[in-house]
């Protein structure tokens, strides 16, 4: 089984083409260099607009059957930045530890990493995780992440998700 | 004044006898090695259903006045693990610092530590804390704890209740 | 443009005159070692009631424009302290990571600091934190956040808030 892995920019800028989306590419980029099983991205970009945000990722979950969502942008203090509170309302479950380790591994890079307000949650059988909208940050943070996130899409009964050990080798712990 | 202490262990497969639970005794034994004072444990398990989770949590706080609550197992990122859920649901004010620090010792023995969607709050004077399922799992993250669960059950007014130093001391700042 | 920084404390006791306020002057003089630029603190004494909370932080953001509100005491988890679920309540956006960030720097000097459920968040362009209530604590925590809090202001459009570097260095990414 293949996995399908959402990839999308959530930006105003980047939405009206006041610059180029260099964040979704950066997100495809790094998912090439870490998973070395077969998977399928699908790329999306909406504006900072919370209907628009919850209307995507609905999509990307329900219609396109993403195991993982990944977005990216939105997620400061900004006035437009709605990126976690879109996720909150389409997810059933929050999962609190991906937005604490991301906020700890970027703290050791820069201190404004604390005023990321990124979080994950489960919607169905998909996780959604909001990373930073910077490419840099998006390396730093999605690499360290592969460690834990096929165990749990295998927990959710997903696509079994293989990850090139020169990159970041995945755990997966012996349930019993 | 004796603590009554409630151990709910969270489990389909241990609750339709599939297999025995070994979670609930675990916590049991750990406590017994923590606390030197007097103490009665009433334990109870429930299947992953959020209705029974939140039933028997509210009878452990409300009719068995136990002042400090822990569960077991049910937090991960499975479809039927919903103890998260159901301890806030009932909980009137939440302690997040809790959730952290056990995700933050978890991780340094696994990575899947993070997947742990643990959480701890408040009902009335009782504190209802989420551990972890696998009883090697419950001694790491327990142990630490009580360095300063001790001082919030003292907070609200509930019974005193010594630790064991050589198993880990008890911290009680000088309030004014 | 000048800052202006409500300091709101919250007791009971300091609020009937059982002691002296000593936290709001603690923020205070702590700001003063650590702003380097113009600013203007309005401070405020409330009683540990959610309604008088929640309508003290409205009326700072909201009339007297603070960019910044910092609030001192009701964090910990006896009964009466409700400083958090007031915060949440008049906040459009939470900032989880001020209240880790906390956490994590008062667990280097007491276990029980995992007891503050300390949070923070946004209300329109003012961003609004709770500082534990002991005085050496509100040192110990705010000089270290603003490393970051320059940058937050900033974001949201609000003053340019310099500090003095003998007390902490203010971090401003270059944002594209």
């Amino acid at each position: 089984m293949e996995a399908t892995i959402g990839i999308l920019t959530i930006s105003d800028r980047a939405f009206t083409g006041v610059y180029e989306d260099e964040s979704g590419p950066a997100v495809v980029q790094t998912l090439k260099n870490i998973i070395s099983s077969e998977w399928i991205p699908v790329r999306s970009l909406v504006p900072d607009e919370i209907n628009s945000i919850e209307g995507e990722l609905i999509r990307l979950v329900d219609e396109e059957a993403c195991c993982l969502v990944i977005t990216t942008g939105g997620t400061g203090p900004s006035a437009r930045d709605v990126t976690p509170e879109a996720t909150e309302m389409v997810c059933d479950r929050m999962m609190p530890g991906y937005g604490e380790l991301m906020r700890n591994i970027s703290l050791q890079y820069v201190p404004t990493a604390i005023l990321s307000r990124q979080t994950a949650g489960l919607r169905g059988n998909s996780l959604i995780l909001n990373l930073p909208g910077s490419p840099k940050a998006i390396d730093q943070t999605l690499i360290p992440l592969f460690e834990s996130i096929p165990a749990c899409i295998d927990l959710m009964g997903g696509p079994f998700i293989e990850t090139d050990p020169n990159v970041v080798t995945a755990f997966r712990p012996n349930h019993r």
